[in-house]
């Protein structure tokens, strides 16, 4: 990880991988559009992580809700009341600022949780002025970070908002599951979708954006079900870099153990313990590398009203560790307040006890798209001074296309007639790529570029052997290989484990 | 086909498919989510549509962008100005109708392209009243569709919309296309993507909906190439009913011909028909009925200002003939509109004139998520009177599950555990389903309503001899099968065509 956030910004831009949004019209802050190469990376990630979290376990349901809701369902989340930023503006040039980011850039104070009184007290005593024109700032008030928007005509009934995560869209349907799919505690819902937040100062590309989607799940348990975890053992192994309140507090080092060991010695819930160690397997799966994570777990002034202990999955970014993904305990929060809220029953039903009850929410792995996409994208990136171009060592799983096909000369028909067949046969099973134009030496370095792992070039021994010379993306090392053995080398290519 | 709309609804509630978005709270009008069945299923439909579009063509890439822009995209796409539905009140109960289905609902007439006027006039002409109250209606008034936000605080300059189409969102995108994919006409951009509209009468269950997905693509060409398509002898021999403005006029019947003939006769320009029998080839390789289908050309009041010709793919819904997609020729007023208002250069360089130029959409074949959703339920729904249920015969690539796996006893562990053992290693490779609870014609019957292909009973002989009775969803066939040929059985059923 060689390359700051913009330098990645710019990059995926010039490989047609992430655009910024309209930017034919100046651009909208925190907003970002996939292009061609990136959509496909999008999707396989996607597909990748459904695949794990969902459609291979037994215990995990999927959901696909609406992203425009009423104002009801805000109410009863508690997003209308609570979630605000603080916003401060300059006096002078009107430049308005987000007043945490702006008390931790410049008195090196962490934020978490402030009040607006507690930002203005900050700002006052360490003299901030404004980071645009060095002006007096004015009072810190709240903003709340929801779009608004009218569902029908703009009467005040009419009222909605695009939702700020797709959890609650989770909890209003949980009534629709538990009545058709015979859920059993535990278990869980997903759910992959767009979110939107109305950010005052969205940055660092990716990774705080306007608008951006989540993969989300709550996994619910019966209460009684807290202390223990049937599936600890199958990660009990897994290495954990933990980084506590108490380390916190005391400005000392993250401690690393075992799964196991973090269960037994106290520092975490069986369940959070599980649900963290299986997150980093999914990210190292695909290709992360496991020394760039650690979990943190979330100081006193920091947790939410309605969580009893959440930590934090957190990557090495180039401007440090931050969340990942945060993990909470929120109990039985949510559904309480749908509940009262809405005056339905959202319970299930207890074989042993014969009794109704109302499941908790252990943890919450939530998840953005976008930074799952820069904790790839960082640790595939490399500039190979001996290429003296750029190599992205995606995953194959992860990468956009999983070969290119080209023939040696573009004007020879026998060489493309060749290379047309190879290439519509692999397609039938692969998203593979077709090109022509340019040097082989230019065509690989392209392919690199865009993490392709594998490029079969057609010339014209292949026309009488049948054979073709397929190149490694990581190793650059060529073999001679029949065609009718293709498939399998993709396949394996997909199989193995990440470089 | 014999059930309605309503009924479907229902349907696919009470099995999870599709529930009323945020139920619990009186429901949105409009707005639906998909549960755990539905949300395989809508992700197997979109997978299999971007494979057949964009990963299986050679001239067709994909993006995925934002849904909230700020004004700017929308005044020159035109949507500020002309995307507006006519509204009528009850000046009584103050009920909001749209105007246009009044009148055809109550006159019986065709109202396309009518101004809010020319419905007034038709409003007393025929003492239409309020369908609800039976009061005196008020004046008819445009009501624009767009569900406006602000993206920051609520500034003018501010003003954003949710996208009511992906169209422009693929436009705003094309100079990041063109500079970083070398992309040479014809060829295609495609995106899947939610969008949103803000109906005032929201009906017939997925069909009209003020939250949904879109998939679609803007071909573009050099206008040099408009009356030739080099595609067009793939599909020659598709039959296409169409139904022609003339056809139309004078009350006629649709005609059938091939996609050859069709241009032949000059009913169709080479590119519709080339795409309108491509559509219909991707519904009937993914189960549905071709003998459903009718292409319809836009009459002269309805055709959109930048059309030059626009064809509807329709589908016989339980209530009539039913757009399912349209199918325009926009030429380049969206290009031109995006550079007069961008001031930016949208243009691609043609290597034998070199000289640059503005390519021509020539068809935007542009679909809705749910409306391919509702097209392959109807054909695939079937309540059989043998089994007394309901067997729903999608395509085994659309299906939710593609085998579920049943040990004969659940309190049987070595039945249970072999039962597993399959499971675990199918679900490698499939999205499957373990069942063990209820006698196994129940797990039959609701594998049967939710579509899954293959149903595996793993009995007391299995234990022994290594085989497991295979059941088929559309014949009821039962077979003994070894556990070592599971997979190419299923993987035989994947790419069976369609019962």
């Amino acid at each position: 990880m060689t390359i700051t956030i913009d330098e990645m910004a710019s990059f995926c831009k010039r490989k047609g991988l992430v655009f910024p949004s309209v930017e034919i019209y100046g651009g909208m802050a925190g907003s970002w559009d996939y292009g061609p190469a990136g959509v496909e990376l999008a999707n396989n990630l996607k597909q990748s992580w459904w695949k794990y979290f969902v459609q291979d376990r037994e215990d995990m349901v999927g959901v696909d809700g609406s992203i425009v809701n009423p104002r009801a369902v805000w109410e009863a989340s508690g997003h209308t009341e609570n979630f605000d930023d603080i916003l401060v503006g300059c006096t002078q040039c009107k430049e308005k600022h987000r007043a945490d980011h702006l008390v931790e850039d410049s008195a090196g104070i962490r934020t978490d949780g402030m009040t607006a009184k507690e930002l203005d007290k900050h700002i006052k005593k360490n003299n901030i002025r404004c980071k645009k024109c060095g002006g007096e700032l004015g009072q810190c008030t709240p903003f709340n970070l929801m779009f608004e928007t009218y569902i029908g005509d703009k009467s005040p009934e009419n009222q909605g908002f695009l939702r700020p995560e797709t959890a609650q869209i989770i909890f209003t349907n949980f009534k629709g599951v538990a009545d058709t799919s015979r859920v059993k505690t535990p278990f869980g819902i997903a759910q992959i979708g767009k979110v939107f937040r109305n950010e005052i100062a969205p940055r660092n590309f990716l990774f705080r954006c306007r608008e951006f989607e989540q993969m989300e799940i709550e996994y619910f348990i019966h209460p009684k079900q807290e202390a223990e975890c049937p599936f600890l053992d199958e990660v009990a192994k897994d290495k954990l870099v933990l980084y506590t309140q108490d380390d916190q507090k005391k400005d000392g080092e993250a401690q690393t153990m075992t799964a196991k060991e973090a269960v037994t010695k106290k520092v975490l819930m069986p369940w959070h313990s599980y649900w963290l160690a299986t997150i980093i397997r999914w990210f190292v799966a695909n290709g992360a590398k496991r020394e760039n994570f650690r979990c943190r777990q979330h100081v006193k002034t920091e947790l939410s009203h309605y969580a009893k202990d959440t930590w934090d999955v957190e990557y090495k970014f180039p401007f440090g560790y931050k969340e990942l993904q945060g993990v909470a305990n929120r109990q039985d929060f949510d559904l309480q307040q749908h509940i009262k809220h809405s005056g339905k029953e959202l319970t299930l039903f207890d074989e042993e006890s014969k009794e109704k009850f109302v499941p908790h929410v252990v943890c919450e792995p939530s998840q953005g798209v976008g930074r799952a996409l820069l904790v790839f994208l960082f640790d595939a990136y490399e500039f190979d001074h001996k290429r003296e171009n750029v190599v992205l060592h995606l995953h194959p799983k992860l990468a956009p296309y999983k070969a290119a096909i080209f023939p040696l000369l573009k004007n020879r028909k026998e060489l493309v007639d060749k290379a047309k067949e190879v290439y519509e046969d692999l397609k039938k099973d692969y998203n593979v790529f077709y090109d022509e134009s340019g040097s082989i030496g230019k065509r690989y370095a392209r392919q690199d570029e865009i993490g392709t792992p594998l490029c079969i070039t057609i010339d014209f021994d292949s026309l009488e052997g049948g054979d073709v010379t397929l190149r490694d993306r990581d190793t650059t090392k060529q073999e001679r290989v029949k065609t009718s053995a293709l498939k399998s080398k993709v396949e394996q290519c997909l199989r193995r484990g990440n470089k």
